[in-house]
């Protein structure tokens, strides 16, 4: 409480839940820092609601002017998700970037509104441990180079629960009864995903308790009968369910609801942090989840070998950008111009089973397809493909390695 | 059957599986080349007996000093089929390799057989239009660069079912009731995969008939309760399920049987050939499906994130290799020591949920783990991890973009 | 000279230079496939008049409308080699790739003649043993996948020189003298280079001959004084020198003649062919090799570390997209996307000294620098880099690899 | 001169070179941590004399036992420099590395004698803005994940050179006259290269001064007659020059002379420092410009295409790993692997022609060489390469191209 401000700041765009431990921030701020507070609350489809913050924020002293609400859903979704999914972007083999991918969106919006309210600061509130802070201030700073950054996770002497709740209580903040105990976890929502981490899941030996789950049901207690839905695409981009044209993010949503039913994508992983330790985490993507599978399956029919093939190289690299936070860099850029480029004609519909966890692709069609048949045809009455090519191909494709097979009989190698 | 042969050959090592289409490329041999066969059968675990094929060379009139029959199943699993899995290797993102890792140990052997009998060239059933051809003769020059090939499927006049069946009637070949007809879909199996192609699968959009699945239970009929096992890991590959060692072989058998039962494995996918077109195949590959998400699950343990990136960036191109044919080479060499390198302390224990399709990891634990609680402490009564030093990591990761931030802002861009 | 024509084929487009063995490629066109001939001469640069191979090509009986002669230079040099240069591109970590970039233009050009005149066929000079051929084959089929290709050097029975110059004589095709005996080597060469190989130069432990050097002189002759200029530099590609703005192909010019005064870029490279052998060439680019110096240095000022490292990376990649002929395809479009889009701010100045084979980057500026000092003062009176941050970027990029220490203290590793 | 040491540590080892500001560092330990100070310094090649930094260490104080003196100079050859040459290691196209290479053998001997005399922590003295700080403290780190780092530019509190100078005066450490000053730049040298850089050299647009140059002779005025030699590899190292075998170190040293004399290894670079700015330094590498040109030399001979290739997309990373530090990780190791792997039969000899500022390659020869022209003959009277191969092998390599061209036809596209 006796905390120091490490920086002179006058005004500082804070981003705000409406939760309890971003109203302490929030409060910390006006007491630590002796700032205008101006408090940010965006909608990426976390699933509750945004007044209830704006009456919490008028509560604690924040101006009318000063409180900024906004629904990012559909630039959320077709703007960062869509675009990440064109590369099949999956970090460590598996994991779909949900909380990454939210992380410099809302960035974004915090210097947009510092610099229309002329701020010098920005605040956030991810712990010092983590990836997100990572995620927000490298986005900040690649903004507004000279911004401030308020990070009180790594600032405060709030060492424990009982010190927030004593500080809360102090400063006449409202705490939810299930909030003044430790949570058996932690939760990060948005349209994409929810993840879950900390305490419970802490022994990566443990299997992931049953109550951790809010985004999917479970997979043995889901319809015992295959649902099976198709999915249209447009230049990589999702556009249609079922023939049905939907806006980025009401597609996501339905996605979502379809893949809930079904127990699709949920996720029990040890990852890597750019921090540098291993964690364990619990990762839902229901619509995510269907998504990547529908995605391959149309670029599978529209997309040359070479162009998939470099785009499964590329990914890796570009999945690392985003976890890591370096959306707003010149080399995600740059992955980002030849992902884009690749997607011109990954057009046509994906027919997929979903079913107690999986989503599984059983047809595509497309008229952009490079299987059909008769484009193999090239000439009237003549097929492209003569078997005697293969000869001629693998001959050589072999002649560096009859080389290499000769000096060794030569040399008894 | 007027074939004039393209070689002058003496003496032909044929891999000859005992079945109609590898007997009547044996009568071709002897019409055609007039050189003495030597035939090669091999278990790599296809799930058919072996004598049989003896006692149709003999009646084909094979020489016994000519037959060679060998249980290659667990030198399959050991020296290919795990070294492959160390890298987590999948084509195009989905496909685990089955068939493409098999060509290069038969094609070895043929070669070591030639080498001890003689022969001067050596015999591969694969067809013109298929990526095995590539893979068995890559390997065939790799290994023996003055060897002759012959490929009956690009040499002979036989173009149709009814030619070939003419041609064995003519040769005396026992032919199978149901071998007269065309097949509706081809199939190539052995111990860590069963692929159909062909056919009743040539359009995309239509999905796979029940009938065409030999090596899985559909997931929906599979049971409702899940199974839950262990795999233990020595060095990368896996050693024990519920904690009973296995050999190789033993092991990949025992996956693909749990693999079984709960319907895990299948993929539908449509695929870039090397020779240039797609084409569109289902693979079961229920063993592997479970090793592979047990290695990841390991890995995540025990693997830093140095090497753990590493590997993801490698793996696409690695994987090319192997579905390309390239598997005696240089560069799949050097890979794999780099590979290979990467697994010394990939050991430990992995639990999984196998159910209706998924195999999910639930646990792993190591004595190597990387996770492990105390390995952060590194000094008495201190954490490694200040939360203070994320602040100086954010700040000079973000220094470039800072800069470059600036340039913007100066410049008005 | 009895050659039947492998297709049936009514009018062709030939890469036409205007020399003996084009003229016989023509000749033999004429004689074995019956056909209707269209010439196409095009100035890349490679030093010969043009109009010559216009009267050659009415003298050997071409109607004047099916004489195709264009001047390519500014477009060679603008749409291929500069985009080449913006990737900093060299093959086997040495070759400019003179050669290969040219291939893709020719090629082009001769499709589309062919579309303007109805041609169902293109022809080229190259022989069956380089990748030239490959080149140029791979841009016909991507440009017009029905065209029929006539490769001569693959079809013909001329196997000597003695048969070649007999054909040509027996057509009463004009021979210059020093055409009659086999060249000492063979040249091919463009704005952007000269290649030699062949014969004198095939033993890789024997120097090159001073004959065989024909667009530098030798540095040991080359003026005592060193030669120094600037090169300017706009989105990556170079605009003036000595502050005097050129089109591209007079820019380039002006390069190769101060390279070619003060002997600079000669290259004496054993290489890979993609159709699988190694091969022995000299290449001379004067003024490839002082714009690939300059190049990095104008980069080295303006192009982020993200960007400039992902370059690195992606250009081994592409270098051999290009030399393996695969210019007109999806995946060069994607990396030259992500390469253009790096090269946004790739402008200013670079001095350069030339002398004796070398050209030093001695000095760069440009407003778009990001290494200008005033740049990384972010706030007013305080400097951006803080010497504590390193300690916190040290120590968190450290932590994983004092946990790997940990492991291995802890179990004796 | 207050300050209070930020850690508890009762016996340093400092990497201790003799000269200065170590000497200072020295004191500054004694005075404000108040600890037992050990001293270890290395000949690298540095080109000083190591007994006077014995004596100096005596009459600041060390105690005999305490002070380690080690001629690591065939260590580095051997162990570091000549393991990165086996990968033709280049930092953003051009930087030799001859900094980074040095520091984690340093690094690792300190950590030794740390281990040997007991103590709990390391000094270096790097400054808080550069590269090799993090080089040394991610080497201790990572070989002894407990140790207390001393980094005393990042600590104390002197911040001109003023105020070096009389704390050295205070605590009466010798001062040479010239080093009462400022220095116009800053040098760091060993057997491998000098660099140099700060003030005279800050400005990127203006050329490096005569005077900075050590180790290298002007081009201008080297010999006017060019040098030719011969360097003998075996497994991808220098073994002799001129046929006379020499050991690691010594070859090194004698190519320094050579390249010395010929002007051979300047190089004027801004490069990108991993703590996130760019920096102006110039480097003097002369044996190893002249070392990186002979071995693509020999490798071109006697490495396969798939191994060069795969060597050249796998070097930017490897060498950004050294440059950041990062030589003791899992991921270099993984890379060396490979790379080692590959260079079992890069031996032979090669031809350099040195001359004023150039060292080309003008000749390659090897027992193991894949260029040899009988090599590509496999069968008696018969060539391996068929011209008519190529037909079949650019056909199927243009499958997918024409199929592609065929849908852009078909569609309009």
């Amino acid at each position: 409480m006796a905390d120091k401000p490490k920086k002179d700041v006058k005004k500082v765009v804070l981003a705000y839940s409406g939760g309890l431990d971003t109203s302490i921030i929030l409060k910390w701020l006006q007491t630590t820092y002796g700032c205008e507070v101006v408090t940010f609350t965006a909608d990426l489809g976390q699933g509750e609601e945004l007044e209830p913050a704006r009456a919490k924020a008028v509560l604690l002293g924040i101006k009318p002017e000063n409180i900024f609400i906004e629904d990012l859903r559909e630039e959320f979704v077709r703007d960062y998700v869509f675009p990440m999914f064109r590369a099949n972007t999956v970090y460590e083999g598996q994991y779909l970037l949900g909380t990454s991918i939210a992380r410099p969106l809302i960035a974004k919006k915090q210097i947009e509104i510092a610099e229309q309210v002329g701020a010098d600061a920005v605040c956030h509130g991810a712990t010092g441990k983590g990836n997100d802070q990572v995620r927000f201030e490298l986005s900040y700073y690649a903004l507004k180079p000279d911004i401030t950054i308020i990070a009180p996770w790594r600032e405060w002497d709030l060492r424990s629960r009982e010190q927030l709740i004593a500080f809360a209580e102090m400063h006449q903040i409202p705490i939810a009864k299930d909030k003044r105990g430790e949570a058996p976890f932690s939760v990060d929502a948005n349209l994409l995903h929810a993840s879950s981490e900390g305490k419970v899941l802490e022994d990566p030996s443990q299997e992931v308790p049953d109550y951790v789950y809010s985004r999917t049901d479970d997979p043995v207690t889901a319809p015992d009968k295959p649902t099976v839905i198709t999915i249209d695409f447009e230049k990589g981009d999702p556009v249609a369910i079922d023939g049905k044209k939907m806006s980025p993010a009401t597609l996501l949503k339905a996605l979502n609801d379809l893949g809930k039913l079904n127990g699709i994508g949920r996720l029990d992983l040890v990852e890597n942090r750019f921090v540098g330790m291993k964690s364990r985490g619990m990762y839902e993507t229901p619509g995510g989840t269907i998504l990547l599978a529908a995605h391959r399956g149309i670029e599978s029919i529209t997309l040359d070998r070479g162009a998939g093939h470099l785009k499964d190289e590329l990914m890796p690299n570009y999945a690392e950008m985003i976890y890591n936070g370096f959306w707003f860099t010149p080399e995600r850029e740059m992955l980002q111009a030849a992902i884009d480029k690749s997607q011109e004609h990954v057009t046509g519909r994906v027919t997929l089973k979903l079913y107690k966890g999986s989503a599984w692709v059983i047809g595509r069609e497309s008229p952009y397809s490079l299987y059909d048949q008769d484009l193999v045809t090239f000439e009237e009455g003549a097929v492209a493909y003569d078997h005697r090519d293969a000869e001629g191909f693998i001959r050589l494709n072999a002649l560096r390695l009859r080389t290499l097979g000769q000096r060794k009989k030569k040399r008894g190698l």
